[in-house]
């Protein structure tokens, strides 16, 4: 089954596919709600709305992010097989940073800059919503945790990355002395406006259920900007699998239901050109696309604000 | 006035200090909750309830972060005047990330720590919890979306901050050919685990209403671990003001009603000792508090898990 949320007069609500062109409207205000209630309820709730649901062309919905208000988007960073030949050193673990909620955007939506941005390129992702809350999972249980699969956008400003990076003396503990420090030459960047800025994060429109992609790892993944194919990837080449981040990352950070998590940048260049890098948005404006097979397609046009 | 939240049997509910010794209990479940209300209404209620409500001992209270699922905590990086000294190269303006609302605990609730995190150490901050929402925010009226003000401990793991860091060729576009990279050596740190861990958030227990709050550059701040004074500073040392930093994050990200800031980390050692990063949690345990002049003292005892 696939889900998403749209906006209504009165708000919003979540809504099911129930084919090609048309889903049916669910009792619920977004999938954040929906994913709170017991499986069995919703369950219940989705089946007698196939059955007697009110029925929308798909063409006519005002797309939302599937989940509003996630209690965090946790994005794990260089997450690509294609990403070793270049790092020069780095974590053996997925490395990973929050992306706020703020920062989401509907299909459809605008992705919204500013000339002090400096360029922004896109990134496809696959995202991970999760069901079950959990801390300390274990990989061979991982899965369980997975309410479906969507796409995100994981938007980025290497100008605003460039700028937000410190050199600096970071202080440590002298090992000498108990009260005594050192300075230790470090570089050190931060992430809140170069990936959390607003309309940063397209996402959706579907969220497909676990149920629905036996395979998280076999789903041909592509980027493209004004129709011209981009990126052209398979989620087989994601180096740590969902079941391993899922398993890494909730023993740090607990795992909340309706929490995402964007599985790395899908680098992999069509035959046709460039790399995502070299589309950028702030200069071109455009369209751009992101596809994964068995989930959809997530549209968002450049405008400025 | 000063506000925090509490658990109580049934879930959870905001108090109002009445005294030094008493709090009333008011009908909102949270802060995020009674900010999200017009403010006629929460003062009525709070008038209401001062009146008339239902006294509790403070000694007795079981303490919860006062705001329990902000939007986002956005915090400020390298914020205070003693950091410019040590920087080699950084930016000009505030630099951001975000923790997430997963990290928070309230007061006197355990920092829950595993070996496997290494090196832990506390970061007393002032932070700023938003009233109003909005996006760029002149700095002259940057003040009066500020609900109040709290306290945040930024806790802090070196360890896991080295281990995330990059040094790689990040790809970049090449100015001479439009669908050409070229590879730039670059540094880049991931702080999802290093400051987004659980417990890494301990906050409150008090806000205190902006009005009650004249001046928030002028309020010394303390870090203390098993009773000896650690840090000794004050606010006046932000590099940043909360009016600077509310404007130039607002550019960026909206703000949203309860979403806290935190300032940056408060530096200047006490006459006794040592620095906030020889006060290693994870080898040392006991109990940190982070004290700020007119809101209140935060405390948390460290325990493993």
């Amino acid at each position: 089954m696939r889900f998403g949320t749209i906006e209504e007069a009165a708000g919003s609500a979540v809504v099911v596919r129930s084919s090609d062109d048309e889903v049916v409207v669910l009792p619920y205000a977004d999938l954040d709600e929906m994913i709170a209630v017991p499986e069995p309820e919703w369950r219940a709730a989705v089946a007698e709305g196939l059955a007697s649901g009110e029925h929308r062309a798909i063409a006519s919905l005002s797309w939302l992010p599937p989940v509003r208000r996630p209690g965090k988007v946790l994005c794990v960073a260089l997450n690509n097989s294609a990403n070793p030949d270049r790092i020069m050193s780095g974590p053996s673990t997925p490395a990973m940073f929050v992306k706020p909620s703020s920062s989401l955007i509907g299909n459809n939506r605008e992705i919204l800059l500013k000339e002090a941005y400096g360029r922004v390129h896109p990134e496809p992702e696959l995202a991970v919503v999760i069901g079950r809350p959990g801390a300390d999972i274990a990989v061979s249980d991982a899965l369980s945790h997975v309410f479906g699969y969507t796409i995100i956008n994981d938007l980025t400003s290497p100008t605003m990355r460039d700028a937000d990076t410190f050199h600096y003396r970071a202080i440590h503990p002298d090992p000498d002395s108990p009260d005594g420090i050192r300075y230790v030459e470090s570089w050190v960047s931060y992430p809140g406006r170069y990936k959390g800025s607003d309309t940063f994060g397209p996402l959706g429109p579907w969220v497909a259920t676990r149920d629905a992609i036996p395979d998280p790892h076999a789903l041909r993944i592509t980027c493209s900007h004004d129709g011209r194919l981009v990126t052209d990837d398979n989620t087989e080449n994601l180096r740590f699998t969902v079941a391993e981040v899922i398993a890494f990352a909730s023993g740090f950070l607990t795992l909340e239901a309706g929490d995402v998590i964007a599985m790395g940048t899908a680098l992999k260049r069509s035959a046709q050109g460039g790399a995502v890098q070299n589309v950028d948005l702030n200069r071109l404006g455009g369209v751009v696309e992101v596809s994964i097979e068995g989930i959809g397609t997530l549209s968002n046009p450049v405008a400025w604000r």
